[in-house]
């Protein structure tokens, strides 16, 4: 892509009204644009990652079992006054609205009501389950508190994952599949988690599972061992800092943290409102045992440019960037430079390499360096007449200061075998 | 994928509470569920049709410039305020919501008002623009006629571009292009379209353009030259069935019919509205000057299955299509069969071909070809105890009746040369 056709610009100022990095970051760099508090347009960078972050986590799914769906947002009342939830719990935060004739409907802000109904239907027999049933969609919440970037939206990205058994045994085989595929998940996309205890979901007597991430501008507070024996959310742990590790004695850690993920036995629950049984082998009718497990998209990326910048800018994952070059030309409007660089642009393209080439020509060698950084793709090459005598090109990544010079007639073998 | 583990499974009734083919179709074949009048889940197949038609609409967007964005559903009362449309035009089928507080935001139906406030941040110099933007995403609209299926949704998916240019010259291009563009991406969707004129958007003299494919089901009325001279909404049309057509004489036809796109020019209501102006070379500010061009992505899924079908069921597009072979060994519990069925949906996976594997054990031979039938899948590949004895296996297009036997042995090399 050619930066002087990309929509948009660079902001050189830091937006007053927003407290938290990764808003000031994306918002200055032109990933995002901010229509409200906790609502966002992802412009064309923004949009470019967030698509990113969906694919690894699709890939994912698909690998253990899991088939995409996609169900709405506007959900009928009488749905959600089966489980309860109209006016309690979850309900207390779902936008509402109604047509013209007075019928009532949330806008979705989980989907057990939906996805459990249709379950009911199709769910007969013991052999119809296991079924792993996810989508990945944009969901509502009432949030008063909404003042982190895209750490806390009204409006945010969510993969929702619910699994159906005819057995706990079954479940819980999964629920720890799923752990690990959230664990290979999060550190695709460049983000270490701790898999944290937190409090019941109330419809089973086990603990659910948050999956944290150590940051300064984390609402969480967890107890932690550092060599991953043992995490425990603030809110329901006995232990504190300095305690010892119950597995491995070592002295616990305590620490502000995101949650990016987190994962839940739901039992019978929803299946007892929705009616949703199958016959077991033996013949009798059970209830089916579910589960359910979420990551927010959207905040999986604000965590990524909370951890992953410095006082020049955001610092992006190799798996998520938005390109992996950033290819800048100095002397631009020179015609030699600029007939080579145009060149090796469409060189880099025929490769199928992923660039962003900065062919803005009324931007100085410092201002692009600056814009550069702050948009943080992992590589910048650059060709300038000092490195064209040698016929080179300079290789620079975003977290490093050194500069590696290559011959320009390998530069393609040595993109594509970088680490 | 294995059909045996499918979500969900072949209806044998068709819904009582739907009228339209395409939701009689799409319900009874396992791609969508009916959460209410207008409201559809995407079931697997669904999603994946819904998917591809999306990828499609992104290539030809992208080709034409596009840059893929994602606006917000929730929009402040604030910006509709700014164009007079909260309670006006399409205000009046917009879903409404507010938060605690009390603060009202609408339900996207269209993103003019969000996008040119955006437009208006960013653009500042004749430089900046021409800039082609577009999303695809969900949008809402109250719908009291919501009774046919995916052809007119509470709920549904919707790709809009916005066009933005300096000059009448430049935009008048620009939508030439777009048209074009639109007839390639219906064309690869299995749709001939008609373009159409209809009646201006109320912001410039000119007529606007709708994409119409001739449908029984269709709730619009065109006059055209089968030979694509000439095509109006009969809203709007002084000639009628009989008239000469303009151009080229032939007698003109009516015919009922779906618009599946639009395209108009908006010249500088939001523009004006929204504060939206740069500067020209001549150093004067000057409103920029708009078009729009939405297209239905769950009304093409609905128009793909109104026009192609037969008895049977579904006759999918290649493009569109779930799968591109539906692979059916029969007689499947026998070892011998089993085992080669096996070894030859891995050699299809191997191969990165597209297909549905029906591994069903408790369904006939009959039952299995007029689920595929129904299901319509391109190609249908069989292999039985008769084909294994010549070491063939079975091809047959879904819309022939002609089977085609071929040597086990070459068949990769012909499934990736079909027409």
């Amino acid at each position: 892509m050619r930066q002087s056709q990309l929509f948009t610009k660079i902001l050189r100022e830091i937006p007053k009204d927003e407290k938290s990095i990764n808003a000031q970051l994306l918002i200055r760099a032109g990933f995002i644009h901010k229509e409200m508090a906790g609502v966002y347009t992802f412009l064309p960078l923004g949009n470019l990652v967030l698509k990113r972050i969906d694919n690894i986590i699709r890939d994912e799914m698909n690998k253990i079992g899991g088939q995409e769906i996609l169900m709405p947002v506007l959900q009928p009342k009488s749905l959600w006054e089966k489980t309860g939830r109209w006016d309690e719990g979850v309900g207390k935060v779902m936008y509402k609205t109604r047509d013209d004739s007075g019928q009532e409907f949330g806008l979705g802000p989980t989907h057990e009501e939906i996805l459990t109904n249709i379950i009911s239907k199709y769910v007969k027999s013991y052999s119809d389950i296991p079924l792993y049933i996810y989508q990945i969609q944009t969901k509502f919440r009432k949030e008063p508190r909404a003042r982190s970037g895209l750490l806390r939206g009204r409006e945010f990205g969510m993969k929702d994952l619910y699994s159906f058994h005819v057995s706990e045994k079954d479940f819980q085989n999964y629920y720890e599949l799923v752990k690990k595929s959230y664990l290979k998940i999060f550190s695709r996309c460049g983000l270490k988690t701790i898999v944290t205890e937190a409090s019941g979901s109330g419809f089973t007597k086990e603990y659910t599972h948050e999956f944290q991430v150590l940051a300064e501008e984390g609402e969480d507070n967890i107890v932690y061992c550092q060599t991953n024996h043992f995490s425990q959310n603030k809110e329901i742990s006995k232990l504190k800092k300095g305690s010892q590790c119950p597995i491995c004695k070592i002295t616990l850690k305590e620490g502000k943290s995101i949650e990016v993920g987190n994962i839940f036995p739901l039992g019978t629950k929803y299946s007892q409102d929705m009616n949703a049984y199958f016959v077991d082998k033996d013949g009798k009718k059970k209830l089916i045992i579910m589960g359910c497990y979420g990551i927010g998209t959207t905040r999986v990326m604000a965590s990524i440019v909370e951890i992953h910048n410095d006082k020049k800018g955001i610092i992006w994952p190799k798996e998520v960037a938005p390109f992996e070059f950033h290819f800048i030309p100095i002397g631009l409007p020179e015609q030699k430079i600029m007939g080579l660089s145009e060149k090796v642009y469409e060189d880099l393209q025929k490769e199928k390499l992923s660039v962003l080439y900065d062919d803005r020509k009324d931007k100085t060698v410092g201002e692009k360096f600056v814009d550069a950084d702050l948009v943080g793709i992992p590589y910048r090459l650059v060709i300038s007449e000092k490195t064209l005598k040698k016929n080179e090109i300079e290789i620079k990544k975003r977290d490093e200061n050194k500069m590696k010079l290559v011959k320009i007639n390998n530069l393609m073998s040595i993109l594509k075998n970088l680490d």
